[in-house]
């Protein structure tokens, strides 16, 4: 444990992000350039995300399905935006079996061409819509920068694919996986996002509409966390995904799909995490309480291990996720920096005076602005009885879910920067990496275009109006014409 | 529903095979040859059994994680028999990115060389061990001949992967998986399979040791269902895989690996379905009750959807995954052919005077033998009190489970043949499907071979004692020498 500390956020946000995915065993590089191997913490964070995400697409009518990683090369070739696209970023596999192969075949960097192949077999008409399916997968696309969880050779992430008779019905459930995405984030992730439509030059190859949710992170870059796409007819027509109405005659099936990542792991890091460490919501935390027992002498040793495997037991029953650190090789200070460093939520103490007065002491990650406060330069401790001890730990680790969202959001409206009329301010805010600037848009790529090489800021997301400014800009920030809609810019991930 | 009877398993098991696969819906060939699209009713299975595999895997102190499938040519090729085993079955990526790759990448075929490259980094001293890892996911292997579930290009599975300070350690836990797999196929599956070791013959490439576990399927062939190798210190020592032992000697580690796949599902069919289709434990259903609601006129409509939605909103707060058939396009009849063919555990009919005298009709996909019997050429009825119904639901979908795994045991014992010591009859026995051949053998890989040349049948497994004949051969039925084993053979998928 006698290993450096972090690098600061505030001097080297990059670097302190690599140390904290390493450090924390998040995850590595793999010997393959670009791609990762997720070591058993990190996975341990995908899988509650997995878990949640799972029940909310199947509480929405949603069936998990599986469909094959090699794909024929001619598949993505069939749609014109969507091969533009994705072919600099293919992975083929050109020999199998020992054999060079007629066709080559290429690893999914995404799933529609092969979905909507197979669907297109199994519609015939209105009866056989809405398909509603979802994939758990690992796709490649072959980035050259890479960064572990944010942008990786391979990734895990779900793909949703939906077939449906009516433009509308398509729409609505673009708008319903966004919205359940949003949930997610707020509720789970703790991750205050803003959400909308993309521009169309940010659009999904091949969609009609994409819709994001953005992410603002602690060095004020956004972070796309996940996407739904309205992709129009434009794959069932090159799939041939027809169906017989209900009036009788012949019609393209309308297309979805949606889908989020490992990335959002990256944007757990960064939207909570601080100079000590991880810091994990407790709802998608692997471990929520580690106890700690403190003791001296063997007499100590035996009185204090009988508490802490008490009070282990007793919160595994309850369904809190525990774990007693009984390595004797490690101090306890030592111990408080492991936990701290891999982001564990509640810290639980325990050493022979608190067995005495029946108590134990509770360290939450982050300082909890509803209990006593900290002394200044220390942890804030909790001294909670040991009766109740249950539900006391269960609430407290609600109110450190809900003070992660309000810190975020707190930092996020801190750098939201509303009201600028002027391009050269805006220029100046982006330069000094402000945050997610507000401010009109005419609409036009061209001004678009300008902004992103000026600034290499983009349109995150065009805000729904929930999430628009309470005065609405009337120009557009860059040419000076009539403003279309209020949007979103900020440099990104 | 006006579709042909399925074939017959008596005189063609392999399209009966294809048949239940298509027609429940479970699976299809995708456009790439040999590889396959899950569909969402064999998915579930899957799920489920994931689900019951994990929970396991974690009770045994395992940690779930991912390693890339992208590995490194140069990898496979480290250990000798490893590549020997592997390598013909291997799909190349040679292009990324719109470049010709300087090292050919392969899809993993299973991954043992590039975790125990990483293992190696983490693993300084007897500290670091033991690892407890597993991974879910998609691995491919380049095969010719290909059927749904049973052999694909791409399959799904889980592989574990640990590292141990002794040999013993290592073989303890190789026989502990074993003993998961074993417990979750009796429990879950239903499938009484037989345990022992592998002949030499048919090791895992590059393990010292592989023990299996092998169904009877009803064709009286065997199929491998999940295979646990204690690896010794054979990828250790290709991967530098060292560490500082408690006496501070440097040691190799000791690895084992473990893992089923997909091809569950297929042996899942082919040890329960029937004629009718597909038969499904119910731990492994995903819709374990089907409640069909018949009526005539809108008000008997109205009062049996009222009454069959009542008992849908009571099982389903029971737990149990229980659907409400209320397709208006599809007679009673057309429905019950329709859920016998995908398998639902029990059927619940509910009629005008099921409502009026306050119960149920439950017909279960497979007779219970404790129930009163069927009346001749009728599916058995039973009828069920409203009152106390989700506990009697409970009680009939648990007696299906054992009634499936005790009908399969007497099946496999029925095609168990033991106390043959005369080859030319084994041969007979092999050559009408007699099922596992219990047989003395010497232990050469001569007379294994012979057999294997002249029947196509192999060694499947060495049985544990606990499987073994009550009279043990004392010959070799192929040589007549001493026999050093009782071995089971058989032709196998």
């Amino acid at each position: 444990m006698a290993e450096e500390k972090l690098p600061r956020r505030s001097e080297d946000f990059s670097a302190w992000y690599n140390e904290i995915v390493s450090r924390a065993e998040l995850a590595e590089h793999s010997p393959v350039r670009g791609s990762m191997v997720i070591r058993p913490n990190g996975y341990g964070i995908w899988e509650l995300m997995q878990q949640a995400l799972d029940k909310m697409f199947k509480d929405t009518g949603h069936q998990n399905a599986y469909f094959p990683m090699l794909i024929p090369l001619s598949f993505i070739t069939k749609e014109a935006k969507h091969v533009e696209g994705f072919a600099p970023e293919l992975a083929v596999v050109t020999q199998g079996g020992g054999k060079e192969l007629e066709e080559p075949l290429v690893l999914r960097p995404t799933s529609e061409t092969i979905i909507y192949h197979m669907y297109a077999k199994w519609v015939q008409s209105y009866r056989d819509l809405p398909i509603l399916m979802n994939q758990w997968a690992n796709v490649v696309r072959w980035e050259m920068r890479t960064r572990l969880f944010l942008r990786t050779m391979e990734f895990l992430w779900q793909e949703g694919h939906t077939a449906h008779e009516t433009e509308a019905e398509a729409e609505a459930e673009t708008l319903q996986m966004l919205g359940v995405y949003r949930t997610f984030m707020y509720d789970h992730m703790a991750m205050p996002v803003i959400c909308g439509p993309k521009s169309d030059s940010e659009r999904f190859a091949g969609a009609l509409r994409t819709y994001a949710v953005e992410g603002l992170m602690q060095d004020n870059k956004a972070l796309q966390a996940g996407t739904s796409h309205n992709l129009g007819q434009n794959f069932a027509k090159v799939f041939d995904l027809q169906f017989q109405s209900r009036e009788g005659t012949l019609e393209y099936a309308w297309n979805t799909s949606w889908g989020v990542s490992t990335r959002m792991v990256g944007g757990l890091i960064m939207t909570h995490s601080d100079d000590d460490g991880l810091v994990t919501p407790p709802k998608l935390a692997p471990v929520q309480v580690v106890i700690v027992p403190i003791f001296k002498t063997d007499v100590e040793q035996a009185v204090v291990m009988g508490a802490a495997d008490a009070v282990f037991r007793e919160l595994k029953a309850a369904g809190v996720r525990v774990k007693l650190d009984s390595r004797d090789s490690m101090s306890p200070g030592a111990k408080y920096y492991d936990h701290e460093l891999k982001g564990v939520p509640l810290r639980m103490e325990i050493g022979p005076k608190d067995v005495e007065k029946n108590t134990v002491v509770i360290v939450p990650r982050v300082e909890l602005s509803k209990e006593e406060a900290a002394k200044p330069g220390r942890k804030q401790k909790l001294f909670v009885p040991r009766e109740g001890l249950s539900e006391r730990v269960r609430q407290l680790l609600d109110a450190l879910q809900s003070q992660l969202f309000d810190n975020a959001l707190a930092r996020r409206e801190a750098n939201s920067v509303r009201g600028t009329t002027s391009y050269d301010e805006m220029k100046a805010l982006i330069e000094r990496d402000a945050g997610f600037i507000y401010a009109g848009w005419c609409g036009s790529a061209e001004c678009e275009t300008k902004v992103k090489e000026e600034t290499k800021a983009t349109i995150r997301v065009i805000p729904f109006e929930e999430f628009r400014s309470a005065v609405q800009p009337t120009h557009c920030i860059v040419c000076g014409g009539e403003a279309r809609h209020e949007a979103v810019w900020a440099k990104s991930y």
